[in-house]
């Protein structure tokens, strides 16, 4: 099973210099291992995984050969392939092919609709990894599209295990901003505070509410200058939106407010796997549609439109 | 004496609201206190004195109203004037008001040519009050204006420092990517290393290299973008530009390579003053010239040519 990403929509529209298979969000079953290790075949064949998508110089076992791997950032490796978006065929497929290290197995409990949203749910928890989830009390979140969906239970479930532990307040959990009715109330039945955005602006008398965190996931050209406005002064904006092209941006605000603006991309699969097992997190309300894989030009276009959310592909 | 900055030539070219007498770094005598106090009065009539220039409502004595006052961050209250930028007139002219607790004195060692650029070289401390530069053996500055060659050279000591307790190395210090020879040869002159940017280009063969922290102060549209393929994975990009106006930015490079993007504006008045006290940074070479204040017109037309570095007006 694959999941549809903007990625792959951006892809498939030339947008990257990527020619091959796309997709990268995955879960599948090891089909071959080209070891001949007794012990390996034993532990790995059969099993269901995910599997993280930076395929770094120190990836199929060999020695870390770049200055990024020797210090620990192999997800940065310069020579670095990535799975359906650099020099790597992708989830969308009967096949694919990953380095061991790369493979997470599934626990029992987690189904496979959940297990494919571990790539993106690891990107959003790769912003606990960033920063001190614990220095904040509240958070806001930029989009109401899949991504953001995601980041927004996964800090409000950060959010709320501190808020537990200490006083309740009003102005505790994530507040999350976007333009769609239905993602909005999809937000709220998790439990997420939402505010309506209408056209690059947050409303009248809201303008003056300022994060002390802020997610920008809008993956719109127009998400960073909404999210400078909303960050107060010292504050921390965490920017996940990777489309490409350029956008006209003021980048002042950055520099008169002193925020520290933190680039986000790939996370920890573990944290994520850990999220969907205890029941903390569950992605599944984001399913759109599930097409089967031959059917996946529909699926693709499909995935385009603005209402949906997460589309998947099916092989059986 | 007061010195012409780029956002005065800003502030003049209408990019501001503001309205009234322009320029923020001075140095001058307190002419008089509107205060009955003797202890006060002793103190400071006649005292040669900078200038701290954000005026916060904790200003002039009184209780912080604000939640950022509150917070020991005056330097962002929401309800700040900025002398000559923001409703509070400034420096060019023969007498300004500031509250008591935004002068600092000037050591008897340092210069009126010297101390007029405390407020700007404060600016560049406010990058060592930001990260631990001990972190770093080496930095990049892109632009090689006044800000920038102030920058380095705060930097420089910095690292300098840093380099003499560790062992030696080529790839320690401060390097300076500028435009222009004349101001390169100038940082080459306080030992600092020097790259000519031809276009927007660093030239073939050294677009590779790449800094862990690098200080973007070109004051240009343009510099974003150079500044985003010069710093590496993971790595610090400064902004130190304030020009107004929106420029296309790609930011997905901010995000595939998880940059940390730390805006820096204005600075801690007590160390500028302490590296002019002791000698280690000297920016009387970066004085183009000399005009009268009643000449200001004729300064500020001169401080607007590309090859002008510092400009300033003095009141005799």
């Amino acid at each position: 099973m694959a999941g549809i990403c903007n990625t792959d929509l951006e892809i498939l529209g030339g947008y990257h210099a990527f020619r091959g298979t796309p997709g990268h969000e995955f879960v599948g079953e090891v089909a071959g291992l080209n070891t001949g290790s007794r012990a390996l075949r034993q532990k790995w064949l059969g099993q269901r995984v995910c599997g993280e998508i930076n395929v770094s110089c120190s990836g199929y076992g060999y020695k870390p050969r770049c200055d990024l791997c020797r210090r620990g950032l192999e997800r940065h490796c310069s020579r670095r392939s990535v799975l359906g978006i650099v020099n790597h065929d992708g989830a969308f497929a009967e096949y694919l092919t990953l380095p061991l290290e790369n493979l997470h197995m599934v626990p029992s409990n987690v189904s496979d609709e959940q297990a494919v949203f571990v790539e993106p749910l690891a990107a959003a928890c790769e912003i606990l990894d960033q920063l001190n989830i614990a220095e904040f009390q509240q958070a806001a979140v930029l989009g109401d599209g899949k991504l953001a969906q995601l980041i927004a239970r996964v800090l409000q479930s950060a959010l709320g295990r501190q808020g537990a532990r200490g006083a309740g307040s009003a102005s505790r959990g994530v507040v999350l901003y976007g333009k769609h009715a239905d993602k909005l109330a999809l937000a709220r039945s998790a439990g997420i505070a939402t505010r309506k955005v209408r056209g690059d602006r947050t409303g009248p008398g809201r303008s003056r509410v300022r994060y002390r965190l802020l997610v920008e996931a809008t993956g719109s050209p127009t998400g960073l200058a909404l999210a400078e406005q909303l960050t107060e002064p010292r504050g921390t904006l965490v920017l996940k939106s990777t489309f490409h092209g350029a956008a006209p941006v003021e980048t002042w605000p950055i520099v008169v407010n002193e925020l520290t603006v933190l680039g986000s991309r790939c996370g920890p699969f573990g944290k994520a796997m850990a999220l969907l097992s205890s029941g903390q997190v569950d992605p599944k309300p984001l399913i759109t549609r599930t097409f089967p894989l031959s059917a996946a030009p529909a699926a693709i276009r499909f995935a385009g439109r603005r209402s949906a959310l997460k589309v998947l592909l099916l092989n059986r």
